[in-house]
């Protein structure tokens, strides 16, 4: 007969850092849960979660500045569009954000995580020798050989997004502080100048981009990014799909249904 | 010809009071939202856009705290395993999180939303004359006609859930100072009271009991105990599945692989 | 202590009957899967792994019939236009399936389960002793009285689904040549007389009510309803998050942008 | 002012070649589904969606067997044990399913796209004038450069897939028969080659790599190879959820409860 695994293996494979689980006790990241009720501000908890230690009171306020940025965009977003269509089928309400959820993939809110990297690649352009401008402007270069969309750049919808003002006012607040170095900032700013010069309609820096700064200023990994707006605009599609419940539609489709889609007839 | 649907109709099909986004302008529920960046936190960003108008301190103090005690339960849960799998399957980070938030359905996130109604009813029976006693114990008597489960009390974990005293604390607080007025926390009482009498194991209120009576006091409305409570578990989810991705594995089963499983054989 | 749980607890955690996986073996309700590759219909594995025995030829052919028939509704179906709304966020295409697939809910998908409880119930009262019609006339009564939708009949888009006439047409030879028994059919039939007698505008069955009345005469359970049309119907998801993502959107609203959704203003 | 979007305009954003849905009309890929339903098979219509017209019986045979081999493997697999997690916390059929096919990513779904375009790069370089040995062994070189997986080779459980033989057989035979031309066999086999020369374990080709192998011969796009794999997956996925549902069990974890994760401590 096999020996089979031990039982100790069998615990390992779920192994983890983030909580401690067991009858009576719920610790997370060595913190018994009840010192944290009453004591510790929701974001204080995602920082604590991610990071595995809290936050100092700068480092949340810039944090939950980020993460109010992003709550919504309005019922045409994808992801706040197909959880009010969820949430007239019949699904639950868990089920509606899931799937509003689903879709802040590369092109949705996968912007934030590029930006961070891109802005990153600058910073390490400087400290390699090269100037701030002459660094950005050879990032630039590169992802523009790749990509037309420059992530975290530009909007099709505004023309300045009104998140950005306060946003980057409150990284330059920081970095005045010294809460943060200003290397994400400073990088950023240095991509919107290349993208200003010489244009007639210049390219600002968008909301994902913005909060880029935020996450990389405050030491997060590039795809956290992701991970911290998936929380933010989780408010908003929740927000969504429980008006869209209120309304009482059934089956709602993307459009009212006395508009036909065009037929584009067989290959 | 036909008239087709006039264009105010099809901007009606998207109607909303959430939020307005025209170009240069993001209102969030009539506030532009960079007077939120920096001066309102996250929670309460979420009482304003799921109520309609921010919260006062003590509210917002509340629902922080119900929000904090349900972000993880470790990796067995079943919101959390799924996420972490999915982790090492090769999708995006928010991919994960929805996967675990479409988890979160009558069984496993929607008993907050039943308990609230539980205890929605007990207020109502002493509201038409009843004692509370009484009225808890009627409304027991009815729920365990038609369900083994009485929802938001019980755990088949925990004897006391750790998280019972700071949350059933906080509300004492509030009502004694006048935030909220009481009657879901005395309805809850009454209905432990009734599951203790007589008892060897009391059935004492768990998580989801705890924060239905945070939510009902603040005056959410029922299926919103299962919105926030996936709001707050998708932070664990997150944290979860981004642990997961560092380890590297891929395809990860719900067990070591060289645990086979039972087969039960052909009808 | 406890020695903890044995190898063979762990196992039996996992236990089932649909698959065997071993090294170098795969399989299906005791089939080896080489035997089925090239032998067996895609049709005949559906029936396989959800009934665990093989359909007949005629079986097989009716199973077919009602699978063909619910593939697609156009990119105005919940399901499908979520879908192209995913493809076009930077998600893989299984992201884009699951999304739409997430939809097929009480509402969207649920009509045929909810149909099969329905005719089960005309029939059991026929069994009892009622007449067809009567047993017909009551069972429509009693489900008028909890809500305005009769699953399975009426469409706010077709007078006359155009699926009706060819899915009960092989329902009915089917009955005549004892390949089933008709009672789900004739249920059906009767349901639709009363709902057609004395009125303008006849409520006929709809492709839901016809799925039903062939997986009835099949012998699926009532939920197996919602599970085959979940196949059938991520044919077309999948057919339309292709298309979409050759047509090179990203981030494709609901609506074209020109259109700005209707602001309700503040409560 | 401007006039806003004219109705054309509207009706085009969801514009399709797949099906045109009027009023009583249905066309899949310009054919009534009344012409469909009980003519074509549920593989048929697939290819039809797929490819906009119908499939030879040849092609069809060859597409069946692709769409069997890959239903079910087990309640280890990530797809199928998230399912079965699903199923029992509360949530419909179709969002277990959705589940199971949001896990169907680029680890776990997706190397049959990856296969499909490294047989093609084989096939380019000796239509370049490569031999097929050198292009094989110059295009794993090339691969194993970027990754330590090979796509569609090898298995971390079975030496030799069972699936192998039965489908390699069946495109062997269709490429005599001059059904296909074998270019994709060909590249497989000489990867194949390479793999098991000068080795004690060689490297065979998986159910990943036939199906590819598969629906390169039958001329899909790279992407549709997990496309396909989702509609084929789907069954396991159901056909497991629904055994789960069957079996009782409330908010099941990947263990039995009485194992306890590993604590890892706070970093």
């Amino acid at each position: 007969m096999s020996d089979g695994p031990t039982v100790r293996d069998v615990s390992d494979w779920w192994s983890t850092a983030v909580s401690r689980i067991e009858p009576d006790v719920i610790e997370l990241r060595g913190r018994p849960v009840q010192d944290l009720i009453g004591h510790t501000s929701f974001v204080g908890t995602i920082w604590l979660l991610l990071r595995g230690h809290p936050p100092t009171p700068a480092q949340e306020r810039l944090l939950e500045a980020a993460m109010v940025s992003g709550v919504d965009h309005g019922p045409h977003a994808p992801s706040i569009a197909v959880a009010r269509i969820a949430a007239t089928c019949g699904v639950g309400l868990n089920n509606a954000v899931a799937t509003g959820v689903n879709l802040l993939g590369d092109v949705h809110g996968g912007a934030g995580e590029q930006c961070m990297e891109m802005l990153a690649e600058v910073t390490s352009r400087t400290v390699a020798g090269d100037t701030l401008d002459r660094a950005a402007a050879s990032v630039v270069e590169d992802w523009r050989a790749r990509s037309k969309y420059l992530p975290g750049f530009g909007h099709r919808f505004h023309t300045v997004d009104p998140r950005r003002k306060p946003l980057l006012g409150l990284v330059e607040a920081a970095a005045a502080e010294g809460v943060v170095d200003g290397s994400y900032l400073h990088a950023a700013n240095a991509i919107e100048r290349i993208l200003a010069s010489g244009r007639q309609r210049p390219v600002p820096i968008n909301v994902d981009g913005c909060t880029a700064v935020i996450y990389g200023e405050l030491g997060f990994a590039p795809p956290l990014a992701r991970g911290l707006f998936v929380l933010s605009r989780s408010v908003g599609i929740l927000a969504h799909a429980w008006e869209e419940t209120g309304q009482g539609r059934r089956n709602k489709g993307p459009m009212p249904p006395s508009i036909l889609p065009t037929y584009l007839g067989t290959a």
